[in-house]
């Protein structure tokens, strides 16, 4: 099989297939993080049992936390939060309380949950599939809400109100991120 | 730990966690199939190595011949496509071609590309999880296009957009196979 997608003919495509953009919260024993997500599906036609799939990516340490509790929350940003894709997206957990000062109360599956955001869910992994850079969670969800009555924060909107220094830090952090994921991801523990 | 998510509450979210309204395709020796689908999302943060998640439900004709071939394209529709919602999502391809009459190609993964959609993706599948009621597919993107400067047909206008007749018959459809999830999504080969 040829593989020719040009990057630039389906981005308009792609950019269509990512969510709004999420903190992911989640808790291991005495360990809370949190990270930015935007890799998040609806998984379920039951109304009454709502599943997503999300993808988180193998070299954040938030991924080491949900792989062992199995926990995570999905708390969407307002239009007026994009300085928590700074605070959360930026950084690392692992040397820092990403979530310390942020208003926040404990979910059913005992992950953070953030008292300001657009709307959460709070959710059980149910299955896992290895991606080589990123492992796909399906999770159950256990309780959840919106409490804004506006649109969430999209990122192809937040992208272009970053302020220059962030949007040049960010893209720093991504040609990181894709320099690892390339390595990665082609290293699947294939189970189809 | 407890349940408690409220569908009404949280529909406005899950709505926001579908992607655009596509036509899946596959072949599988000489059987081809459309269906519908919106489980879709974007799985690389690389864009030379483009990747989707996309959920077939295990009840779908599609589900048998994508298992086999291990390949598939997703054709999302335009705004004046809605006819397609019928004629691929509304009906089994079990025991009639849905595609005959429709313009198509050959994609790079074997599977017919709808000359005429918003925009496409051909795929080869690199990993699946067992979801209970459906499969969740991990597919890198052989080769993709958009063809089409507007929107593409997002469910949520395209409900409403629906003669009534077609709105009957579809929720029959659903609450059918929401009763047939409901029954299977329990049932998960887990892997986590």
């Amino acid at each position: 099989m040829t593989h020719s997608a040009d990057p630039g003919r389906i981005a308009p495509l792609m950019g269509r297939l990512w969510a709004p953009l999420a903190s992911v919260t989640t808790r291991w024993q005495d360990k809370t993080n949190a990270q930015i997500a935007v890799s998040i599906a609806a998984a379920s036609i039951v109304p009454a049992r709502p599943r997503i799939v999300i993808q988180i990516y193998k070299g954040n340490y938030s991924h080491q936390l949900i792989q062992k509790s199995l926990v995570f929350a999905v708390n969407f940003l307002r239009q007026d939060q994009l300085h928590l894709v700074k605070a959360f997206g930026f950084v690392s957990g692992r040397h820092q309380d990403k979530l310390a000062g942020v208003a926040r109360r404990t979910g059913a599956s005992g992950s953070p949950i953030l008292t300001e955001c657009w709307g959460y869910l709070d959710c059980r992994v149910v299955n896992a599939m290895d991606g080589g850079d990123m492992t796909c969670f399906l999770a159950e969800v256990l309780e959840g809400d919106v409490l804004d009555q506006g649109e969430p924060l999209w990122w192809r909107n937040a992208r272009r109100m970053l302020p220059p220094a962030w949007a040049e830090e960010w893209e720093q952090k991504l040609a990181g991120e894709m320099a690892a994921s390339l390595q990665r991801m082609g290293d699947i523990n294939y189970s189809a």
